[in-house]
Protein backbone atom coordinates (compact mmCIF):
# COMPACT_ATOMS: atom_id res chain seq x y z
CA UNK A 1 0.00 0.00 0.00
CA UNK A 2 1.82 3.40 -0.80
CA UNK A 3 2.11 6.30 1.59
CA UNK A 4 -0.59 8.72 0.82
CA UNK A 5 0.21 12.16 1.46
CA UNK A 6 -2.18 12.22 4.41
CA UNK A 7 -0.34 9.72 6.07
CA UNK A 8 3.04 10.86 5.23
CA UNK A 9 1.92 14.49 7.11
CA UNK A 10 0.39 12.23 10.13
CA UNK A 11 3.68 10.74 10.59
CA UNK A 12 5.64 14.00 10.62
CA UNK A 13 3.74 15.23 12.91
CA UNK A 14 3.98 12.53 15.03
CA UNK A 15 7.85 12.39 14.80
CA UNK A 16 8.33 16.43 15.32
CA UNK A 17 5.86 16.10 18.38
CA UNK A 18 7.59 13.31 19.64
CA UNK A 19 11.05 14.80 19.98
CA UNK A 20 9.50 18.11 20.93
CA UNK A 21 8.05 15.98 24.03
CA UNK A 22 10.80 14.44 24.94
CA UNK A 23 13.22 17.11 24.76
CA UNK A 24 10.34 18.50 27.26
CA UNK A 25 10.92 16.09 29.41
CA UNK A 26 14.52 16.05 29.52
CA UNK A 27 14.69 19.18 30.04
CA UNK A 28 12.76 19.01 33.08
CA UNK A 29 14.16 15.98 34.51
CA UNK A 30 17.56 17.98 33.95
CA UNK A 31 16.90 20.89 35.72
CA UNK A 32 15.73 18.79 38.40
CA UNK A 33 18.75 17.33 38.72
CA UNK A 34 20.59 20.85 39.17
CA UNK A 35 18.07 21.57 42.18
CA UNK A 36 18.82 18.53 44.10
CA UNK A 37 22.91 18.52 44.25
CA UNK A 38 23.44 19.01 47.86
CA UNK A 39 27.46 17.93 48.08
CA UNK A 40 30.55 18.30 46.18
CA UNK A 41 33.10 21.54 45.05
CA UNK A 42 29.91 22.77 43.25
CA UNK A 43 27.12 22.82 45.65
CA UNK A 44 27.09 26.31 46.48
CA UNK A 45 26.73 27.75 42.91
CA UNK A 46 23.03 28.23 41.97
CA UNK A 47 21.46 25.65 39.92
CA UNK A 48 21.73 26.40 36.37
CA UNK A 49 18.85 26.87 34.03
CA UNK A 50 17.88 26.11 30.48
CA UNK A 51 18.26 29.12 27.81
CA UNK A 52 16.06 28.57 24.33
CA UNK A 53 17.14 29.70 21.24
CA UNK A 54 15.87 29.20 17.60
CA UNK A 55 17.22 29.46 14.42
CA UNK A 56 16.19 28.92 11.19
CA UNK A 57 17.67 27.71 8.03
CA UNK A 58 19.98 30.45 6.29
CA UNK A 59 19.37 29.33 2.42
CA UNK A 60 15.50 29.78 3.07
CA UNK A 61 14.17 30.24 6.88
CA UNK A 62 10.51 28.65 5.48
CA UNK A 63 12.63 25.68 4.86
CA UNK A 64 12.96 24.98 8.94
CA UNK A 65 15.14 24.97 11.61
CA UNK A 66 15.58 24.18 15.34
CA UNK A 67 16.13 24.92 18.57
CA UNK A 68 18.72 24.73 20.87
CA UNK A 69 18.30 24.25 24.36
CA UNK A 70 21.89 24.91 26.60
CA UNK A 71 22.67 24.53 30.13
CA UNK A 72 25.55 25.48 32.07
CA UNK A 73 24.76 24.62 35.24
CA UNK A 74 26.49 22.86 38.71
CA UNK A 75 26.08 19.61 37.71
CA UNK A 76 25.90 20.19 33.98
CA UNK A 77 28.90 22.15 32.60
CA UNK A 78 27.52 22.34 29.31
CA UNK A 79 24.52 20.44 27.95
CA UNK A 80 22.16 20.88 24.91
CA UNK A 81 18.80 19.48 23.90
CA UNK A 82 18.42 20.56 19.95
CA UNK A 83 15.42 19.84 17.98
CA UNK A 84 15.08 20.66 14.81
CA UNK A 85 12.70 19.64 11.93
CA UNK A 86 13.99 20.91 8.44
CA UNK A 87 13.33 20.30 4.26
CA UNK A 88 14.66 21.04 1.41
CA UNK A 89 16.76 19.67 -1.67
CA UNK A 90 20.15 17.75 -0.84
CA UNK A 91 22.77 18.83 -3.41
CA UNK A 92 23.22 16.31 -6.37
CA UNK A 93 26.67 15.22 -5.32
CA UNK A 94 25.29 14.90 -1.68
CA UNK A 95 21.87 12.80 -2.48
CA UNK A 96 24.01 10.17 -4.10
CA UNK A 97 25.34 8.89 -0.58
CA UNK A 98 20.96 9.35 0.77
CA UNK A 99 18.59 6.38 0.52
CA UNK A 100 15.94 7.20 -2.22
CA UNK A 101 17.14 10.85 -2.81
CA UNK A 102 18.65 10.05 -6.14
CA UNK A 103 15.09 9.51 -7.59
CA UNK A 104 14.42 12.84 -5.73
CA UNK A 105 16.45 15.47 -3.94
CA UNK A 106 13.74 16.39 -1.90
CA UNK A 107 13.72 15.77 2.06
CA UNK A 108 12.35 15.98 5.10
CA UNK A 109 13.95 15.74 8.21
CA UNK A 110 13.48 15.86 12.31
CA UNK A 111 15.38 14.79 15.19
CA UNK A 112 16.56 15.37 18.65
CA UNK A 113 20.50 16.03 19.86
CA UNK A 114 21.89 15.49 22.99
CA UNK A 115 25.14 16.27 24.75
CA UNK A 116 25.80 16.60 28.43
CA UNK A 117 29.68 17.63 29.41
CA UNK A 118 29.68 17.16 33.36
CA UNK A 119 31.62 19.30 36.27
CA UNK A 120 32.45 15.93 37.98
CA UNK A 121 34.64 13.53 36.65
CA UNK A 122 32.69 10.56 37.96
CA UNK A 123 29.73 11.58 36.10
CA UNK A 124 29.85 10.16 32.86
CA UNK A 125 28.99 12.59 29.75
CA UNK A 126 26.44 11.55 27.47
CA UNK A 127 25.57 11.52 23.67
CA UNK A 128 22.12 10.90 22.70
CA UNK A 129 20.72 11.47 19.44
CA UNK A 130 17.50 10.06 17.27
CA UNK A 131 16.04 11.57 13.89
CA UNK A 132 13.25 10.62 11.05
CA UNK A 133 14.52 11.17 7.77
CA UNK A 134 12.21 10.91 4.76
CA UNK A 135 12.90 11.34 1.12
CA UNK A 136 11.52 8.92 -1.50
CA UNK A 137 12.21 6.41 1.60
CA UNK A 138 11.47 6.79 5.14
CA UNK A 139 13.64 5.57 8.14
CA UNK A 140 14.57 6.31 12.13
CA UNK A 141 18.20 6.68 13.19
CA UNK A 142 19.59 7.43 16.64
CA UNK A 143 21.61 5.93 19.51
CA UNK A 144 23.31 6.78 22.79
CA UNK A 145 26.57 6.68 24.15
CA UNK A 146 28.47 7.05 27.63
CA UNK A 147 31.69 8.61 27.60
CA UNK A 148 33.24 8.71 31.41
CA UNK A 149 36.50 9.86 31.85
CA UNK A 150 36.87 7.40 34.87
CA UNK A 151 34.45 4.84 33.84
CA UNK A 152 33.13 2.33 36.19
CA UNK A 153 31.62 -0.97 35.26
CA UNK A 154 28.70 -0.62 37.38
CA UNK A 155 27.32 2.52 34.93
CA UNK A 156 28.61 0.58 31.99
CA UNK A 157 26.10 -2.21 32.36
CA UNK A 158 23.53 -0.41 33.55
CA UNK A 159 23.76 2.06 30.66
CA UNK A 160 23.92 -0.99 28.09
CA UNK A 161 21.22 -3.02 29.94
CA UNK A 162 18.82 -0.17 29.74
CA UNK A 163 19.16 0.23 25.94
CA UNK A 164 19.03 -3.66 25.39
CA UNK A 165 15.90 -4.19 27.16
CA UNK A 166 14.08 -1.28 25.07
CA UNK A 167 15.85 -3.21 21.93
CA UNK A 168 14.80 -6.81 23.10
CA UNK A 169 11.11 -5.44 23.25
CA UNK A 170 11.11 -4.62 19.61
CA UNK A 171 13.60 -7.86 17.61
CA UNK A 172 16.22 -9.68 19.58
CA UNK A 173 18.95 -9.12 16.85
CA UNK A 174 18.81 -4.86 17.35
CA UNK A 175 21.32 -4.75 20.57
CA UNK A 176 23.80 -6.95 19.24
CA UNK A 177 24.26 -5.26 16.12
CA UNK A 178 23.58 -1.37 17.30
CA UNK A 179 25.84 -1.98 19.96
CA UNK A 180 28.51 -3.31 17.75
CA UNK A 181 27.45 -0.45 15.01
CA UNK A 182 28.01 1.88 18.07
CA UNK A 183 31.69 0.12 19.05
CA UNK A 184 32.82 1.00 15.03
CA UNK A 185 31.31 4.46 14.73
CA UNK A 186 32.69 5.95 17.90
CA UNK A 187 36.07 4.50 17.43
CA UNK A 188 38.72 7.26 17.38
CA UNK A 189 41.32 5.38 14.94
CA UNK A 190 44.12 7.59 15.02
CA UNK A 191 43.85 6.44 18.73
CA UNK A 192 43.36 3.32 18.33
CA UNK A 193 40.74 4.06 20.96
CA UNK A 194 36.98 3.75 21.62
CA UNK A 195 35.45 7.33 22.18
CA UNK A 196 33.67 6.25 25.67
CA UNK A 197 31.68 2.86 26.83
CA UNK A 198 29.40 2.57 23.86
CA UNK A 199 26.05 2.29 23.72
CA UNK A 200 24.07 1.48 20.73
CA UNK A 201 23.71 3.06 17.45
CA UNK A 202 21.15 2.66 14.53
CA UNK A 203 20.21 4.18 11.32
CA UNK A 204 18.49 3.69 8.35
CA UNK A 205 15.93 1.67 10.17
CA UNK A 206 12.96 0.89 7.57
CA UNK A 207 10.80 -1.51 6.48
CA UNK A 208 6.98 -1.83 6.11
CA UNK A 209 6.52 -1.87 10.59
CA UNK A 210 6.69 2.29 10.56
CA UNK A 211 4.21 2.53 13.36
CA UNK A 212 7.03 -0.27 15.22
CA UNK A 213 9.99 1.38 14.01
CA UNK A 214 8.39 4.79 15.68
CA UNK A 215 8.14 2.90 19.00
CA UNK A 216 11.23 1.33 18.90
CA UNK A 217 12.59 5.21 18.33
CA UNK A 218 10.56 6.38 21.10
CA UNK A 219 11.54 3.66 23.41
CA UNK A 220 14.82 4.09 23.36
CA UNK A 221 14.44 8.39 24.28
CA UNK A 222 12.51 6.92 27.08
CA UNK A 223 15.39 4.31 28.39
CA UNK A 224 17.92 7.51 27.79
CA UNK A 225 15.51 9.36 30.15
CA UNK A 226 15.24 6.60 32.27
CA UNK A 227 18.76 5.37 32.76
CA UNK A 228 20.87 8.48 32.40
CA UNK A 229 19.54 10.51 35.20
CA UNK A 230 19.77 7.45 37.62
CA UNK A 231 23.57 7.42 36.62
CA UNK A 232 24.26 11.33 37.52
CA UNK A 233 22.58 11.21 40.65
CA UNK A 234 24.28 8.03 41.37
CA UNK A 235 28.01 10.30 41.35
CA UNK A 236 26.71 14.06 41.34
CA UNK A 237 27.36 14.38 45.06
CA UNK A 238 30.92 13.13 45.02
CA UNK A 239 33.82 14.80 45.24
CA UNK A 240 36.92 15.27 43.01
CA UNK A 241 40.50 16.16 43.24
CA UNK A 242 42.42 18.08 41.04
CA UNK A 243 44.26 14.81 39.08
CA UNK A 244 40.75 13.76 38.41
CA UNK A 245 39.29 17.25 36.65
CA UNK A 246 42.71 16.78 34.58
CA UNK A 247 41.87 13.41 33.40
CA UNK A 248 38.29 14.80 32.39
CA UNK A 249 39.90 17.49 30.75
CA UNK A 250 42.77 15.22 28.45
CA UNK A 251 39.51 12.88 27.75
CA UNK A 252 37.31 15.26 26.17
CA UNK A 253 40.60 16.48 24.04
CA UNK A 254 39.81 12.95 22.63
CA UNK A 255 36.32 13.96 22.63
CA UNK A 256 36.74 16.82 20.37
CA UNK A 257 39.01 14.89 18.37
CA UNK A 258 36.36 12.65 17.29
CA UNK A 259 33.79 14.89 17.04
CA UNK A 260 36.31 17.43 14.50
CA UNK A 261 37.84 14.78 12.78
CA UNK A 262 35.15 11.44 12.00
CA UNK A 263 31.66 12.33 13.52
CA UNK A 264 29.52 12.62 10.32
CA UNK A 265 27.15 14.65 11.70
CA UNK A 266 29.78 17.39 12.46
CA UNK A 267 32.19 17.03 9.55
CA UNK A 268 29.14 17.34 7.00
CA UNK A 269 27.50 20.02 8.88
CA UNK A 270 30.73 22.35 9.36
CA UNK A 271 31.49 21.76 5.26
CA UNK A 272 27.75 22.37 4.33
CA UNK A 273 27.09 25.09 5.99
CA UNK A 274 24.59 24.13 8.54
CA UNK A 275 23.85 25.79 12.00
CA UNK A 276 27.49 25.70 13.32
CA UNK A 277 25.87 26.79 16.97
CA UNK A 278 23.83 23.73 16.89
CA UNK A 279 26.86 21.74 15.10
CA UNK A 280 29.28 22.50 17.58
CA UNK A 281 27.36 22.64 20.61
CA UNK A 282 29.19 18.65 20.85
CA UNK A 283 32.10 20.38 22.04
CA UNK A 284 33.31 19.85 25.50
CA UNK A 285 33.48 23.44 27.57
CA UNK A 286 37.29 22.91 27.97
CA UNK A 287 39.41 20.62 26.76
CA UNK A 288 43.17 20.13 27.64
CA UNK A 289 46.10 18.40 25.08
CA UNK A 290 48.68 19.04 27.65
CA UNK B 1 71.66 18.55 -16.55
CA UNK B 2 70.44 15.87 -14.72
CA UNK B 3 71.06 15.49 -11.16
CA UNK B 4 73.32 12.69 -10.36
CA UNK B 5 72.89 10.45 -7.53
CA UNK B 6 75.89 12.35 -5.63
CA UNK B 7 74.41 15.43 -5.77
CA UNK B 8 71.11 14.36 -4.72
CA UNK B 9 72.89 13.02 -1.51
CA UNK B 10 74.56 16.31 -1.05
CA UNK B 11 71.44 18.10 -0.91
CA UNK B 12 69.43 15.64 1.08
CA UNK B 13 72.49 16.13 3.52
CA UNK B 14 72.01 19.70 2.87
CA UNK B 15 68.69 20.56 3.63
CA UNK B 16 68.44 18.19 6.58
CA UNK B 17 71.35 19.44 8.53
CA UNK B 18 69.83 23.57 8.18
CA UNK B 19 66.32 22.06 9.56
CA UNK B 20 68.62 20.58 12.30
CA UNK B 21 70.71 23.66 12.77
CA UNK B 22 67.83 26.02 12.75
CA UNK B 23 65.85 23.83 15.83
CA UNK B 24 68.98 23.77 17.70
CA UNK B 25 69.29 28.12 17.37
CA UNK B 26 65.07 28.29 17.95
CA UNK B 27 65.35 26.29 21.16
CA UNK B 28 68.05 27.66 22.43
CA UNK B 29 66.39 31.55 21.92
CA UNK B 30 63.20 30.15 23.10
CA UNK B 31 64.99 28.61 26.36
CA UNK B 32 66.85 31.88 26.70
CA UNK B 33 63.34 34.03 26.85
CA UNK B 34 62.47 31.25 29.59
CA UNK B 35 65.19 32.60 31.24
CA UNK B 36 64.76 36.33 31.15
CA UNK B 37 60.80 36.93 32.03
CA UNK B 38 60.38 38.97 34.79
CA UNK B 39 57.21 40.03 35.68
CA UNK B 40 53.53 38.92 34.95
CA UNK B 41 51.25 35.75 36.78
CA UNK B 42 54.12 33.12 35.77
CA UNK B 43 57.18 35.31 36.83
CA UNK B 44 57.56 33.28 40.23
CA UNK B 45 57.82 29.83 37.85
CA UNK B 46 60.74 28.17 36.97
CA UNK B 47 61.98 28.46 33.33
CA UNK B 48 60.90 25.72 31.16
CA UNK B 49 63.34 23.57 29.67
CA UNK B 50 63.19 21.40 26.56
CA UNK B 51 62.60 17.61 26.34
CA UNK B 52 63.30 15.22 23.55
CA UNK B 53 62.16 12.48 22.06
CA UNK B 54 62.57 10.55 18.84
CA UNK B 55 60.57 8.40 17.39
CA UNK B 56 60.84 5.89 13.91
CA UNK B 57 58.37 5.20 11.23
CA UNK B 58 56.66 2.38 12.72
CA UNK B 59 56.22 0.53 9.09
CA UNK B 60 59.87 0.18 8.85
CA UNK B 61 62.58 2.25 11.44
CA UNK B 62 65.17 1.82 8.45
CA UNK B 63 62.86 4.37 7.12
CA UNK B 64 63.40 7.21 9.21
CA UNK B 65 61.58 9.03 11.83
CA UNK B 66 62.28 11.92 14.01
CA UNK B 67 62.87 14.44 17.13
CA UNK B 68 60.15 16.59 19.29
CA UNK B 69 61.40 19.02 21.10
CA UNK B 70 58.73 20.26 23.30
CA UNK B 71 58.70 22.81 26.03
CA UNK B 72 56.22 23.86 29.16
CA UNK B 73 57.54 26.69 30.24
CA UNK B 74 56.74 29.87 32.10
CA UNK B 75 56.17 31.84 28.72
CA UNK B 76 55.49 29.05 26.40
CA UNK B 77 52.96 27.00 27.77
CA UNK B 78 53.18 24.38 24.91
CA UNK B 79 55.79 24.84 22.24
CA UNK B 80 56.90 22.10 20.14
CA UNK B 81 60.10 22.21 17.77
CA UNK B 82 60.04 18.97 15.56
CA UNK B 83 62.04 17.39 12.94
CA UNK B 84 61.70 14.55 10.48
CA UNK B 85 63.75 12.95 7.56
CA UNK B 86 61.91 10.19 6.30
CA UNK B 87 61.67 7.96 3.26
CA UNK B 88 59.25 5.53 2.14
CA UNK B 89 57.16 4.74 -1.02
CA UNK B 90 53.14 6.83 -1.38
CA UNK B 91 50.93 4.52 -1.61
CA UNK B 92 49.01 4.65 -5.25
CA UNK B 93 46.35 6.14 -4.02
CA UNK B 94 48.57 8.81 -2.48
CA UNK B 95 50.73 9.13 -5.14
CA UNK B 96 48.31 10.37 -7.68
CA UNK B 97 47.87 13.53 -5.30
CA UNK B 98 51.71 14.44 -5.68
CA UNK B 99 54.35 16.04 -7.98
CA UNK B 100 56.31 13.41 -9.45
CA UNK B 101 55.33 10.35 -7.63
CA UNK B 102 53.03 8.81 -10.22
CA UNK B 103 55.65 7.54 -12.19
CA UNK B 104 57.99 6.23 -9.11
CA UNK B 105 56.02 6.61 -5.75
CA UNK B 106 59.40 6.68 -3.92
CA UNK B 107 59.55 9.64 -1.84
CA UNK B 108 61.90 11.57 0.78
CA UNK B 109 61.07 14.05 2.62
CA UNK B 110 62.62 16.72 5.78
CA UNK B 111 61.36 18.68 7.65
CA UNK B 112 61.51 21.05 10.63
CA UNK B 113 58.13 22.39 12.13
CA UNK B 114 56.90 24.34 14.99
CA UNK B 115 53.83 25.37 17.14
CA UNK B 116 54.34 27.72 20.17
CA UNK B 117 51.15 28.04 22.53
CA UNK B 118 51.72 30.93 25.08
CA UNK B 119 50.07 31.14 28.76
CA UNK B 120 50.16 34.98 28.03
CA UNK B 121 47.11 36.00 25.70
CA UNK B 122 48.90 39.21 24.87
CA UNK B 123 51.63 37.34 23.24
CA UNK B 124 51.33 35.24 20.02
CA UNK B 125 51.01 31.85 19.47
CA UNK B 126 52.93 31.07 15.89
CA UNK B 127 53.55 27.83 13.61
CA UNK B 128 56.14 27.66 11.17
CA UNK B 129 56.82 24.66 9.09
CA UNK B 130 59.56 24.26 6.02
CA UNK B 131 60.12 21.39 4.04
CA UNK B 132 62.11 19.57 1.06
CA UNK B 133 60.33 17.06 -0.82
CA UNK B 134 62.01 15.03 -3.25
CA UNK B 135 59.99 12.37 -5.49
CA UNK B 136 61.02 12.05 -9.05
CA UNK B 137 60.32 15.69 -9.08
CA UNK B 138 61.44 17.72 -6.00
CA UNK B 139 60.59 21.10 -4.14
CA UNK B 140 60.75 23.57 -1.13
CA UNK B 141 57.67 24.56 0.84
CA UNK B 142 56.41 25.51 3.97
CA UNK B 143 55.54 29.32 5.86
CA UNK B 144 54.62 30.94 9.00
CA UNK B 145 51.74 31.99 10.49
CA UNK B 146 50.55 34.22 13.76
CA UNK B 147 48.12 33.58 15.67
CA UNK B 148 47.31 36.24 18.37
CA UNK B 149 43.97 36.18 20.52
CA UNK B 150 43.80 39.91 21.30
CA UNK B 151 45.91 41.11 18.31
CA UNK B 152 47.82 44.63 17.66
CA UNK B 153 48.71 45.79 14.47
CA UNK B 154 52.22 46.79 15.78
CA UNK B 155 52.60 43.04 15.91
CA UNK B 156 51.39 42.15 12.92
CA UNK B 157 52.97 44.20 10.78
CA UNK B 158 56.08 43.40 11.91
CA UNK B 159 55.65 39.93 11.49
CA UNK B 160 54.33 40.18 7.95
CA UNK B 161 57.70 42.89 7.14
CA UNK B 162 59.99 40.44 8.15
CA UNK B 163 58.91 37.87 5.79
CA UNK B 164 58.30 40.15 3.10
CA UNK B 165 61.89 41.12 3.43
CA UNK B 166 62.97 37.60 3.14
CA UNK B 167 61.01 36.99 0.02
CA UNK B 168 62.03 40.22 -1.62
CA UNK B 169 65.72 39.42 -1.66
CA UNK B 170 64.53 35.98 -4.04
CA UNK B 171 61.49 37.32 -6.22
CA UNK B 172 59.58 39.92 -5.64
CA UNK B 173 56.33 38.23 -6.67
CA UNK B 174 57.27 35.37 -3.77
CA UNK B 175 55.39 37.87 -0.80
CA UNK B 176 52.06 39.33 -2.52
CA UNK B 177 51.59 35.46 -3.36
CA UNK B 178 52.64 33.53 -0.43
CA UNK B 179 50.67 35.99 1.63
CA UNK B 180 47.85 35.54 -0.18
CA UNK B 181 48.04 31.64 -0.32
CA UNK B 182 48.38 32.03 3.68
CA UNK B 183 45.31 33.71 3.93
CA UNK B 184 43.18 30.94 1.95
CA UNK B 185 44.80 27.97 3.49
CA UNK B 186 44.23 29.08 6.70
CA UNK B 187 40.95 30.17 6.91
CA UNK B 188 38.15 28.57 9.26
CA UNK B 189 35.37 28.19 6.52
CA UNK B 190 32.67 27.45 8.99
CA UNK B 191 33.28 30.18 11.19
CA UNK B 192 34.19 32.45 7.96
CA UNK B 193 36.80 33.75 9.57
CA UNK B 194 40.61 33.55 9.55
CA UNK B 195 42.88 31.45 11.85
CA UNK B 196 45.36 34.62 12.82
CA UNK B 197 46.74 37.21 11.56
CA UNK B 198 48.55 35.55 8.53
CA UNK B 199 52.19 35.47 7.38
CA UNK B 200 53.46 33.32 4.15
CA UNK B 201 52.58 29.56 2.56
CA UNK B 202 54.50 28.17 -0.08
CA UNK B 203 55.08 24.97 -1.81
CA UNK B 204 55.91 23.03 -5.00
CA UNK B 205 59.04 25.72 -5.07
CA UNK B 206 60.91 23.50 -7.43
CA UNK B 207 62.41 25.08 -10.48
CA UNK B 208 66.12 25.14 -12.11
CA UNK B 209 67.39 27.00 -9.01
CA UNK B 210 67.53 24.37 -6.26
CA UNK B 211 70.00 26.23 -4.51
CA UNK B 212 68.15 29.40 -4.59
CA UNK B 213 64.91 27.69 -3.40
CA UNK B 214 66.82 26.37 -0.67
CA UNK B 215 68.28 29.53 0.75
CA UNK B 216 65.10 31.09 0.60
CA UNK B 217 64.02 28.71 2.44
CA UNK B 218 66.82 29.14 5.05
CA UNK B 219 65.88 32.61 4.82
CA UNK B 220 62.13 32.08 5.88
CA UNK B 221 63.66 29.96 9.04
CA UNK B 222 66.01 33.01 9.91
CA UNK B 223 63.26 35.63 9.56
CA UNK B 224 60.91 33.54 12.05
CA UNK B 225 63.99 33.22 14.29
CA UNK B 226 64.20 37.05 14.60
CA UNK B 227 60.97 38.27 14.42
CA UNK B 228 59.10 35.59 16.84
CA UNK B 229 61.50 36.08 19.22
CA UNK B 230 61.05 39.97 19.64
CA UNK B 231 57.29 40.08 19.58
CA UNK B 232 57.40 37.36 22.48
CA UNK B 233 60.04 39.93 24.31
CA UNK B 234 57.69 42.63 23.30
CA UNK B 235 54.78 41.72 25.80
CA UNK B 236 55.70 38.70 27.99
CA UNK B 237 56.31 40.89 30.81
CA UNK B 238 52.58 42.29 30.30
CA UNK B 239 49.65 41.36 32.83
CA UNK B 240 46.58 39.76 32.24
CA UNK B 241 42.86 39.88 33.18
CA UNK B 242 41.12 36.20 33.44
CA UNK B 243 39.13 37.83 30.69
CA UNK B 244 41.92 37.88 28.57
CA UNK B 245 42.49 34.39 28.87
CA UNK B 246 39.39 33.23 29.13
CA UNK B 247 39.54 34.58 25.51
CA UNK B 248 42.94 33.04 24.73
CA UNK B 249 41.11 29.88 25.33
CA UNK B 250 38.28 30.61 23.34
CA UNK B 251 40.30 31.64 20.81
CA UNK B 252 42.34 28.36 20.94
CA UNK B 253 39.15 26.41 20.67
CA UNK B 254 38.73 27.96 17.11
CA UNK B 255 42.41 26.93 16.15
CA UNK B 256 41.90 23.51 17.17
CA UNK B 257 38.89 23.13 14.78
CA UNK B 258 41.04 24.16 12.22
CA UNK B 259 43.35 21.69 12.35
CA UNK B 260 41.49 19.27 12.90
CA UNK B 261 38.83 19.54 10.41
CA UNK B 262 40.96 21.38 7.64
CA UNK B 263 44.48 20.86 8.46
CA UNK B 264 46.16 18.91 5.16
CA UNK B 265 49.20 17.50 7.27
CA UNK B 266 47.01 16.67 10.24
CA UNK B 267 44.13 15.09 8.88
CA UNK B 268 46.49 13.40 6.59
CA UNK B 269 49.05 12.16 9.15
CA UNK B 270 46.09 11.07 11.33
CA UNK B 271 44.22 9.11 9.06
CA UNK B 272 47.27 7.20 7.90
CA UNK B 273 49.25 6.58 10.34
CA UNK B 274 51.86 8.83 11.09
CA UNK B 275 53.40 9.83 14.46
CA UNK B 276 50.11 10.76 16.57
CA UNK B 277 52.15 12.74 19.16
CA UNK B 278 54.58 14.86 16.79
CA UNK B 279 50.97 15.54 14.38
CA UNK B 280 48.71 16.36 17.55
CA UNK B 281 51.61 18.23 18.87
CA UNK B 282 50.14 21.75 17.40
CA UNK B 283 46.48 21.48 19.54
CA UNK B 284 46.57 23.79 22.42
CA UNK B 285 47.40 22.77 26.07
CA UNK B 286 43.84 24.06 26.64
CA UNK B 287 40.91 25.12 24.84
CA UNK B 288 37.42 26.55 25.59
CA UNK B 289 34.17 26.08 24.10
CA UNK B 290 31.88 27.64 26.19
Amino acid sequence: MPTTADLLDQRKFAAQSWFQKLRDQICEVFENIEDTLSSGPMAEKEPGRFERKSWYREDNPDNGGGTMSVMKGRVFEKVGVNISTTHGKFSPEFAKNIPGAEEDPRFWASGISLVAHMHNPKVPAVHMNTRHIITTKSWFGGGADLNTALPNSADTNDFHHAFKTACDKHDDSYYPRFKKWCDDYFFIKHRNKARGEGGIFYDYLDGEDWDGNFAFTQDVGRAFLDIYPRLVRRHMNEDWTAEEREALLVYRGLYAEFNLVYDRGTTFGLKTGGNIDAILMSLPPEAKWP
